[in-house]
């Protein structure tokens, strides 16, 4: 390993791209685009300042609202209305840290977010897993187990996202504990869970301090785990995900607040509009997240896009999605907090459309300045598919673009100058004393890409890339070795999650 | 039509984007990606100057270094080779202007090559043609006409390279006069001619001429036809490309110089080495323009990528090349000229690589500041193919950068916020007034991104991107009407064509 002269990231040797090597967060040191000059940015806080003021914000849940009370917002309990001065905002904003650190049971895949540090996540959330060997079927545990393996095996995924797909077989009180299990037994990286109502959002922070053998009280200060709440746009934030956000709080553990603002369904067709609801609905979580605990980690997400307004469907990985992608990031900017992006495409087929929509929301998550993309690897079918395929596709499209946003390593010009020389004029640098030196690590060394001819790809079957993500990740869960976890720890955890699951079953809460 | 607040681009009804629109160009409105700080630029620029300076370029042909003796650079006769004195690269970067105009028969196709503007062309140059249907051959012209007219039926498509592939059936001497009929009678829109030798630049500027009804000496002042230069790097210009070169030069009519340098073959394992020797042929070939004559419209090319050491095969759309293709624009501004680059991918097949090797290098090219992004569509496996399906899909990818760089419309705030208030908190924006007013052209239309679900898409046949760009060019071929030609211009078009078709079989030279 060596940490080279303006690049900011620590470069493993390139074999290891294409092998399950130790965790190198990427540090973009390419400036961010910013579409938006600043007095528009500022324009757009202020009039999600005015939203959050004057026609206010739902909160479903009685507990959030009476936080709310509390802090001398103007609450309509009968339409659970919640009108917020912008004076709770800012206090909000200033007490909030602009970057935190999410710890992995392997202080190796300790991750910071924030600053310009950025960590790619696996899919969470899909109802459906696929590959192209065993087609479609409902999430399960084996399945999952096997994404989060193969999340484990590259080194470009920094944190699996909560449950890249529900285990549907299992009790849904519960199966919140078989899925923390699943991410401790088959990875060492931080991982998201799930905040639908406190005692998930508890469960889960509990066993991530256990598989670092740390308590409740120690973990406070390093969560090891991070939950994404999304709004219920437009301008509404469910009960439980509100509770979950407050236990998640209270822990001093991260929140990522998400509006979910697709243009012509959940927001208007206009950037403007969407992104003055955007910024106020994450605001108005995020508010709620520092009036719960003074301090706490949080993230600023953003999750803007469009439906095609033919037929509803929603698009991603479109210019307006990428447009959003980018200005977020300055609204992110503006309040000082870390910025959360994902990586969307709408398309069902693991084709080019499938590549393009994920480049295209990927250039705009990393150049946008995102410190965390959600769903960096795995996403198919705006979100309804799981795919094992699209994983290894998107590891090559985001360490493509981890290497690009990394910016380029400084030579020596005299170095440079001799090298040109090595070869006459109309030869080859072929075997050059330079070619010869750098051969082993110069250039990425894709993961997915075909470089062969015509013939030879012909004859070896003509594999296209599909295909190609097939073998790959075949190959990978082959050769799979989980992480070594320590044995008390292996049955602290079991211990949890038997007493968890006979207590749920007993109706028994924990205590808050 | 309507010109928009803070973007710089001429925006047409959306539906126009998936017709034969009349042309828009793009105006990138976001700055361009500059990895480099301005020192390592001007030290790049320095040390190319000592190459030229030290060790030289060779330039095989006669005349050229001719030309570069009564300037009074060091010419070794034995070796070919030319010393260029730093003081010739300055004056020639001193009389070039900093953009041009190139023409096409229709003024409405007229392009800005400069300043921020961007045209992209039609692929040029792959020895094979080839579609899903028909399978490969080698380039005829047949084919050739109908990738002109598949070009000449998308608005994005500015210009046309310089022969999409090679009539090949047709002799070698005199196939150019076929290939610029072609460009002329199937388009309306500029195109690039070959420049293998005088003979051939000063025919198709002569048609060029015809085509508008101009004289040359008309012609002279607003060039209708554009050339490439190679240099065969690694330091040198080959005979027929310097006489090419000079004789464009001596009409006026764009120069492009564009060294094609793929690390570990053309030119060294070092992104700064590859750079340097890039900067210092163009520099060489662009001053033999100014020397040929001063004032001559040119443009700075880049073309670095790198080869797979391991193999050797070139490689396209890597982080390296988009390194390159970024740091080029750096280098093209620094010595204020327009600047061309390509978008270029290796993918043998029609799939996600594909897709994202040319994204990145679309990327690159135009948030590198790209004024020309050649083979914009087109171009497959490394430039050996030229491909129906890939125009389509590049279309697409072509039409979303666009939609990116030329910024974001700017929107009333008073009226964003009411068009939030269209809607109750949790509800949705289907149908508010505001969705209705603007459901027509709000988002951006794609050619062939499908966002069916999966039942609706599997019920239609499951068609991936591959097989919808097949359906594509066969229904824009099958749609297609050539641009009206003035029927004394087309004759004088087929007498000009006969003539040096006599005068190449009888041998006889056109008068410089």
């Amino acid at each position: 390993m060596e940490r080279t002269g303006r690049r900011g990231r620590t470069r493993e040797p390139r074999q290891e791209h294409v092998a399950a090597g130790t965790a190198s967060q990427l540090r973009r040191i390419l400036p961010p685009i910013e579409p938006w000059p600043a007095d528009r940015v500022a324009a757009v806080h202020e009039a999600a300042l005015r939203l959050l003021e004057d026609a206010g914000i739902e909160f479903l849940s009685p507990a959030a609202r009476s936080r709310w009370r509390a802090a001398r917002a103007t609450v309509d309990e009968a339409s659970a209305v919640v009108r917020i001065p912008r004076e709770l905002v800012m206090d909000a904003l200033a007490s909030a840290p602009s970057s935190y650190r999410l710890h992995g049971r392997n202080p190796a895949r300790n991750l910071v977010i924030g600053e310009n540090a950025v960590a790619f996540g696996l899919v969470s959330g899909p109802p459906t897993v696929e590959d192209r060997v065993h087609g479609r079927r409902p999430g399960n545990l084996a399945d999952y187990r096997l994404l989060v393996r193969l999340a484990q095996s590259f080194s470009i995924v920094n944190y699996l996202g909560n449950q890249p797909v529900p285990p549907t077989e299992l009790p849904a009180e519960s199966r919140h504990l078989d899925a923390c299990l699943a991410n401790i037994q088959e990875g060492d990286k931080p991982w998201g869970c799930s905040a639908i109502g406190a005692e998930r959002a508890r469960d889960s922070v509990a066993m991530a301090a256990i598989a670092r053998g740390l308590s409740l009280d120690e973990a406070m200060t390093a969560p090891g785990c991070s939950t994404v709440v999304n709004a219920n746009s437009p301008r509404r934030f469910d009960g439980p995900m509100c509770d979950g956000l407050m236990a998640m709080a209270e822990l001093a553990h991260p929140v990522v607040v998400t509006p979910f603002t697709l243009m012509g369904a959940m927001a208007p067709v206009s950037l403007t509009a969407a992104l003055i609801q955007q910024h106020a609905e994450a605001l108005a979580g995020l508010t709620l997240v520092q009036l719960t605990r003074k301090g706490a980690p949080m993230a600023y997400g953003a999750f803007t896009s469009n439906v095609d307004l033919k037929s509803g469907a929603p698009a991603f990985g479109t210019p307006e999605n990428v447009k959003a992608t980018l200005i977020a990031g300055q609204l992110a900017r503006h309040v000082g907090l870390p910025y959360r992006a994902s990586n969307a495409s709408a398309s069902v087929a693991l084709d080019a459309q499938a590549a393009y929509e994920s480049l295209f929301s990927l250039f705009a998550a990393v150049m946008g300045g995102a410190n965390m993309v959600y769903h960096a690897v795995g996403w198919m079918e705006g979100g309804l598919v799981a795919s094992f395929e699209k994983i290894v596709l998107d590891c090559e499209l985001v360490q493509g673009i981890a290497e690009i946003a990394a910016g380029v390593e400084e030579e020596d010009v005299e170095a440079a100058l001799a090298a040109i020389l090595e070869t006459p004029a109309g030869g080859h640098f072929f075997g050059t004393e330079t070619t010869m030196a750098r051969y082993q690590r110069a250039f990425y060394l894709p993961i997915l890409s075909d470089w062969r001819n015509f013939q030879q790809w012909s004859a070896a079957g003509a594999p296209d890339a599909a295909a190609r993500a097939t073998r790959i990740w075949q190959e990978r869960l082959a050769g799979f070795e989980p992480p070594p976890l320590d044995q008390a720890i292996a049955e602290a955890l079991d211990e949890f999650v038997q007493r968890r699951k006979a207590e749920i079953a007993q109706g028994v809460l924990r205590p808050a």
